[in-house]
């Protein structure tokens, strides 16, 4: 079975509502909108992606009959419910932004228009997989904007929490800038450029660290990147010198060194000084070991000779922010708007749009949210995507989506390009919205 | 394709060794050991998990020809690596703590002995699992130590790190001692107790609070959790115990209520008196919205009148500390002990036993990491599990792993009971062990 394509992944409250919607016929149109709260801290600004992959889940969605049988021995729903499952398929309409987009708080970035039960059944799913990629891509882009147009690969797979965030930070990753990745099924099933060294153990597992490396470079005659921090990083470099050397009459080139350990400027230092001096000004240098955007932004200010950088854990984890204060919201039921006053959770009501305003220079000013029937200037940044259950357009290539996300962080206001982050963006709430909200509170 | 138990669920570097491998026939047997590094800062004590998964992911391990045809167009890997990975099976021996085992840093969890390109190729997956159930496991246990025997409920799919880590995280809080989950999916494979409520949605989509709560009891006459926070709580609880006076003549019970805003204990005690002096005494209160450990400490010593919990994303993304610091490292080739003495990340030679021992009443003492053919007094933690690729006992029953895992921290000394956390416990490395490192470092 292929957990992630499984209808039950949801909670059990989706179901539970679902039979009760069936029992009272509540079949009309409901809205919903996904949307986040408030910034995480270290945040100025989001970054939209996952939507291909909800698209994915919706076009799909449908009980297989292992999981009917199941729901069915355990007593807790009804025939009627068991029924409308059976051949329940999605059949609403999506906009969405565009992944790449970059958004603010109280933005829809995502609006599901469908008969009530089926729009409620997919909200867990719809925000597993929005709150992910867009968490990954948002700290991702971090990166790129001090990366200063440096290479940086995703190492996480290893500290991903299990295989889908693996695959997923991977290319929500590769979205927001990153030139590529170590994990070779996210190579296969997104076409992301692979990447990829040596490990500790290839060198331990030969009796001496040279005859590793010749290994790899015979094995990798174009492509060996040697990994020299297992024993003694500058002693190491000597030896990839004195290796490229016996090589070279082979017509075998080292591609580079990575440095995993330590001091990495000091030592990247000290190993551009022994290359160069080897006779290998082309040979590259890797940087990897617990980096983050700080520690990108540190390296590359002391102007250390890194030429790419491999980002793991911290990008993979979003370790500052490991989760989105986002939610998928009711805004209108048969055609009512409606919306939640619990306390410091209170939502918007009704379907919205959200415009985009630039400043002459072509930069961001301002965004505007509103509701769909108000006019508004500028650019609308919700565009319909689905229609009936089938998408509108075919999956875009990521390639594309990735110049999308690259346009648009050229288009931030510089307040937002540094990490330490500026003047907040400024999200104005439409007089029309604010009308609406009135009315909703005044009829219930 | 199901992602989750692909073998290309690996680092490109994985395969580009194994090419090495292949080519130089370095095909002796290799040891491996997993093991955490150093404690995350809120962690006093860490508890295995995600044994079962690895032995599924290594019982499994095959390429598909699908995967095959992908690898061999990418033109990266030589005919003779290729032929090795068609047909590939793992056919290596492991031993492991139990899933359920507390246990500390330097401490090998899991050792892997196998022909070398095996043993390696299988690092990515192996870390990924045990990192991200370990952690769950870890993070859900420090919740189950301050709740004081009132049920724990996982609700962190909908911010859980993809499909996988949703399903895993309630795999691995259930067997920390939570009493269920609301992922469905998750009951349906692991047999989880399910537990849900409704959405603020569901009243929402009604007219009005009282209706909603009414479609919702009919529905579940006896399982109705109502959601009271949508509008006005306390408003909301007069409205439930009207309802359940007036279904009191369907026999129709109210279950309980959620409180998922604002004050949560303030808000019990007016709810808790509402319901009591609206006669009805057994409606149990649930609480949840951003709960971790430390509010569960905090609502808990408020004597507050809630009956039990729904944990959510702090616990599904351990959020305070999203990985650990772990590592899968090579430990012995060829019958000849090896380590990594990179800066910071020197380790540990040889294939190891962990020895644990109790004080007199029978709390853990301290433990003791020597080599496998040293002696030792105590527990040994380390078991074989599998051997020539196959287990060798059938998957443990989750509900048995959670009673070791219970009678773990039952035994766990008073200093790691509390979150603040006191003295760390003590890990003793053995004179033999201390000797084999100066061994092996004297031979490089």
């Amino acid at each position: 079975m292929n957990p992630c394509s499984s209808i039950l992944l949801t909670d059990l409250y989706q179901l539970t509502m679902m039979q009760a919607y069936v029992e009272q016929g509540m079949m009309d149109t409901a809205v919903f909108e996904f949307f986040v709260r408030r910034l995480p801290a270290q945040r100025g600004f989001l970054m939209a992606a996952g939507l291909e992959q909800v698209l994915d889940f919706l076009e799909q969605l449908r009980v297989s009959q292992a999981e009917l049988e199941w729901l069915e021995q355990t007593g807790r729903f009804s025939q009627s419910c068991l029924d409308y499952l059976e051949t329940l398929r999605f059949s609403g309409d999506v906009h969405a932004m565009r992944e790449g987009t970059v958004f603010f708080p109280n933005e829809p970035i995502l609006r599901v228009r469908a008969p009530l039960p089926q729009a409620q059944l997919v909200e867990t799913r719809i925000m597993n997989l929005l709150n992910f990629q867009t968490l990954i891509a948002s700290k991702a882009a971090r990166s790129v904007l001090v990366a200063g147009g440096k290479p940086l690969i995703d190492f996480g797979l290893r500290r991903a929490h299990g295989a889908e965030a693996g695959l997923l930070a991977a290319r929500a990753s590769y979205l927001a800038g990153f030139a590529g990745t170590a994990t070779v099924l996210a190579g296969m099933e997104y076409d992301i450029p692979l990447y990829g060294t040596m490990a500790h153990s290839f060198v331990q597992a030969h009796k001496d660290e040279a005859t590793a490396f010749e290994h790899l470079a015979l094995s990798q005659p174009e492509n060996a990147v040697l990994l020299i921090d297992t024993y003694d990083t500058e002693a190491a470099a000597h030896k990839v010198v004195a290796l490229a050397r016996s090589l070279r009459q082979q017509d075998i080139m080292v591609k580079g060194v990575r440095l995993d350990s330590g001091d990495l400027a000091d030592h990247a230092r000290k190993v551009r000084r022994i290359l160069d001096e080897g006779g290998l000004p082309q040979a590259r240098i890797l940087a990897s070991g617990n980096l983050d955007e700080y520690q990108l932004q540190r390296l590359i200010g002391s102007e250390a000779p890194i030429d790419s950088f491999a980002v793991g854990t911290a990008m993979t984890t979003s370790a500052d922010a490991p989760s989105l204060d986002c939610a998928y919201k009711l805004q209108e039921y048969a055609g009512r708007p409606c919306r939640k006053r619990s306390e410091g959770k209170a939502t918007w009501p009704g379907s919205k749009q959200v415009y985009r305003q630039y400043r002459h220079d072509g930069r961001c000013d301002h965004d505007l949210v509103t509701t769909v029937e108000a006019s508004g200037t500028g650019d609308p940044l919700l565009h319909p995507v689905m229609t009936g259950g089938r998408r509108l357009v075919p999956a875009q290539k990521l390639t594309e989506l990735r110049q999308r996300a690259a346009t648009e962080l050229a288009l931030l206001p510089d307040s937002l390009r540094s990490l330490e982050g500026g003047q907040a963006y400024e999200v104005r709430i439409s007089q029309p919205l604010h009308d609406l909200t009135l009315a909703v509170d005044q009829s219930v």
